[in-house]
């Protein structure tokens, strides 16, 4: 069965669908006369304690944000269809938390996606938020803190889909490996959050290191905190890959770094790039692979080579003016001693500035021949959204068509299901840039003013959406970063890429609809533009934004809302902030039921009291 | 009018008080047939925002939590009888906050006493919390973060509050100066009380710095950050205390300390002290204060020296062995250029462990003459607290009764009006130790294992109730620390100090039942008791604990309640934590109102989509 023609054609169903009610009933009728063909779905329960400890990553020690002790937390491996349900709670003494479920896309759980301020309220210390969800696809996966600039604190992990007992992939190895990378910092995230938010504005500036499975390596001579470094503390011994010469491994690789777009290699291995963020793409062989914030890629690595000696799994900072030392993990070749270094130094990487390289390696990246979900060939709706870096009264901000995302006290999934309409902006964003058209993406703005905003954009359900993403110059001349776009509840299908302003006319001629990658997470080039298409056919409120954790800190998402109508009732666990505590209680269970009015005059006589003490 | 008498006499109307409702009619009596004598009460509004800022408050820059920018916060400057109104924004960014009013009782609105897990759910980022209280007595008060250990983080300032006009004090002089006086740390709050927690215990040590209204002075030269130390800063300028040669000022000193209990003493010049915690003090004359945390004191000065110069106001630790350097405030004589350092070297204090001078200033301190209101002469109940420093699982804790409190997801005030009896163990705490008989106090205990806990004492509305504190010995032998006690919502009686083990029957006889004063933090001195009276007449749910911060933090604190079935429906604003979200809310106001059932089917039916994707 072609399951995407099966779905195309089940279009009119959606589009026809009048009301919640008719929504519910089909749902009765489809669950009886359709047999799932997941007949061993499993639930797997986790239980976890989310805690601050000082860890040493990088042989530097600082207050890292754990799970059940360490830092990534544990890979979730599970098969496709599989529940996934983890008891979180949250024991960070005074901080909250949220975690988001990165790729997976929470059908019918949308209050699930683990987005504060969009989807839930912050789970505050002591409670226990209880995330249930199905895993909807194979594929490579993670999760991480989703709640101001958590998740460079070390709140991050893998999760590793299977695809369903009897299904074969369309690659062959003899085992899986995972490693998810990520950029480390010494000082706290609060000092990076306030630095970044203060009218006296202190960026971040270069990770101090690269971490690979949460291991790095800083040079502790450097420290100038001599007594919190320390070069043999085994926290910060490499991470070793093994693997048995002759081979051939799945590698997974995720990226949650906080700033750094990576340069992944392997010393002397050619990698076959096979899998993106749960896609399979048509394979091709890389010596080095780009990955940039919150994309995951499956490449198919051979132990080809001199079996006498170890190798080095290297990562190198792209896209920014490198200064942080190589990441590196040992390739280890059994039964070398896994810790023998290999005997030559390991690769710097290619350019930090080679865009056009980078920009190359997005392009090849094609949808695998017979697992083409082709994309609808036509839009309903089309949005251009133009990045840029300005001031608002003083403080930098990044904002999208000149609008700079503030996430209102009440979460937006449940603003729009509660009718809290003075809790964002109701009007709708804006769906292109003023004067778009003269707008010289090459050079500073000459008013680099923006404003705040709360607006959302707000699709038919299952209409079909374009949305073109437009890269312009900063405020410093001559500069122009990549932003790794993420999109929270879809995959979409990327139909283009281009180096220079998006032109209306022509570029959309040359878009691929023909075995477009699909993905959840996409790179926008400098002075570049990337085009992608997704159907709007999850229910819920869902954030799309840059990568960066600064970035997005600044204000760079915006929202996507597409039939909140058939969410259902949201489960109480998601509320506890802005408007959402003035919802009213039941007037049993102990609350006195006295009206109103009598409140102040017993309060009166309390006060009364004083005068008699 | 003799208003103790009249309480004492209206005894009967409360204890025949059968239920709220009879309350409140009498409140409505009480209320159109007395007269209130404030008739110019004021409402004074405040809107606070609370944020983290890099501060150098002793020349060593670090993040501290601000008040519209300050640490200390604004004072706040009233009369008795006025209301205070606080709209309180948390712009933590991650971290919630509460904040409590030392000293201010909070008659008719035990939910605004701002203690979290107590009193109230913490406030979460982006929201607003609307403090509202009546100032129910003159004296000096304060404000601090009552959350983890964020007090220690910078959030503080003072209360000033002036009798009503026409009222006159009993002591003359010709102005108000006040200061607050704190300890500093340089690393983090996270820092401590993540290491305070820890398996691997990590103690905070002491301060690095003694701070006189939010100024110190740090020696940049034993900085390891040499960058983040600058004596130039003006944030670090000392404090100056302005007077004018010949007149008298009434000096308002309060101490928010995490763990340093302090002397403070003016080089040269007496002190009367005249006022402790909002109660007039029969005037005593001393050379130095000993000021302990969570205490205020008002001492009269007179600038009765030598015009040409400055002096030294200086506090230095005492009760611990003292490693911070003497903090330092300049005593400035009008019109001497208030930086001109005195010519002498400032105090060093008198010795760390002169236990027996600082108990007698305790026993020193009693209650005005003519102001005298006088304890109930026998009291209801009497339970016993003994202190102890304790193991739970490996885990430093200290404890009272052998229980180390935990405080629990709901506060107690909200479980105790909602009927959650799962929130807590509803097991009435322990009125005594063990075998306390044969517990020594001046030896390590044989067990040093507690338990943790969640029980409170409930007392029966307007009941007196005797606690006496006992202190012990540590784990560590030869050493017993001063506890300063704090209660909430209460002024409490102060019967006795005394050194050694606490004798039932021969102790009490030597109560001062004539002229104790009253307070609302009392020592409890190395190896020795204090006994203390008060009267449960304010409906709610009170904390009482250890005023170090790192002591209650470890669980050295217990929970009053009396007479909760008068307080009033709670406002929802207290809520969002804990057992408080799951309250159930409305279902119009654009909840979909399908049935529950439903809604799984519908998940179903969604889930099923991911098979068409």
């Amino acid at each position: 069965m072609n399951q995407s023609s099966l779905q195309h054609k089940m279009g009119w169903l959606f589009k026809c669908l009048p009301n919640p009610m008719t929504f519910l009933l089909l749902s009765v009728i489809i669950f009886i006369f359709v047999t799932p063909p997941e007949v061993d779905a499993k639930t797997h329960h986790y239980k976890w304690a989310v805690r601050y400890e000082f860890k040493s990553p990088d042989c530097y020690e600082k207050l890292a944000i754990t799970i059940d002790g360490t830092t990534p937390g544990p890979t979730i491996m599970a098969r496709q269809g599989d529940t996934i349900v983890v008891e979180l709670k949250n024991e960070l003494q005074m901080e909250n938390v949220a975690v988001h479920w990165h790729g997976i896309r929470m059908f019918g759980t949308p209050w699930n996606d683990g987005t504060e301020g969009v989807t839930q309220c912050p789970i505050v210390p002591g409670d226990t938020f209880v995330y249930r969800f199905t895993l909807d696809k194979p594929g490579t996966f993670f999760y991480h803190g989703h709640y101001g600039m958590q998740r460079s604190a070390g709140l991050y992990g893998l999760i590793q889909v299977s695809v369903p007992n009897g299904v074969v992939e369309p690659f062959l190895y003899d085992e899986d490996r995972s490693i998810i990378l990520n950029d480390w910092w010494h000082n706290s995230t609060y000092e990076q959050a306030i630095g970044l938010s203060s009218l006296n504005f202190r960026w971040v500036n270069e990770p101090e290191s690269l971490l690979i499975q949460g291991r790095g390596r800083f040079n502790c001579s450097l420290a100038e905190f001599g007594g919190k470094c320390n070069q043999t503390n085994a926290e910060c011994s490499p991470h070793i890959i093994t693997v048995v010469p002759g081979k051939t491994y799945r590698l997974r690789i995720a990226s949650v770094t906080s700033l750094s777009a990576l340069n992944f290699e392997i010393e002397g291995h050619n990698m076959t790039i096979v899998e993106a963020d749960g896609n399979y793409v048509e394979p091709f062989v890389v010596k080095n692979l780009n990955i940039y914030s919150g994309e995951t890629y499956s490449v198919l690595v051979k132990a080809d080579q001199d079996p006498s000696r170890n190798y080095w799994a290297a990562i190198n900072v792209v896209s920014r003016k490198r200064t942080t030392p190589t990441g590196l993990a040992i390739f280890n070749y059994s039964p070398n001693p896994p810790l023998t270094p290999p005997p030559i130094a390991p690769s710097t990487g290619p350019p930090w500035n080679d865009t056009f390289s980078r920009f190359n390696q997005s392009l090849a990246i094609k949808a695998r021949k017979g697992y083409t979900v082709p994309p609808p060939q036509t839009s309903d709706k089309s949005i251009t959204l133009l990045n840029t870096q300005n001031k608002i009264d003083g403080y930098n901000r990044w904002a999208v068509n000149n609008v700079s995302l503030l996430l209102p006290a009440t979460p937006y999934l449940i603003a729009l299901k509660w009718n809290k309409t003075n809790a964002f902006n109701q009007s709708p964003a804006p769906e292109t840039y003023d004067d778009y058209q003269n707008y010289d993406i090459h050079n500073p703005a000459a008013n680099i003013n923006a404003t705040y905003g709360s607006s959302i954009y707000r699709f038919p359900f299952n209409s079909t959406v374009d949305v073109v993403l437009q890269n312009a110059n900063m405020m410093k001349p001559n500069n122009s970063e990549t932003h790794p776009w993420h999109l929270h509840g879809h995959d979409f299908w990327v139909l283009g890429y281009g180096l220079g302003k998006f032109d209306p006319v022509s570029d959309p001629m040359k878009y691929n609809l023909v075995d477009p990658i699909r993905k959840n997470t996409v790179p926008l080039h400098p002075y570049g533009w990337t085009a992608l298409r997704f159907r709007a056919d999850n229910p819920g409120a869902w954030a799309f934004h840059c990568h960066i954790e600064s970035h997005f800190f600044l204000g760079m998402g915006v929202v996507f809302e597409e039939g909140v109508e058939m969410v259902p009732r949201l489960p109480t666990s998601v509320l506890g902030c802005g408007d959402t505590k003035r919802l009213r209680m039941p007037v049993k269970s102990g609350g006195s039921s006295l009206p109103s009015g009598f409140i102040y005059l017993s309060n009166l006589f309390v006060l009364l009291l004083l005068f008699l003490n």
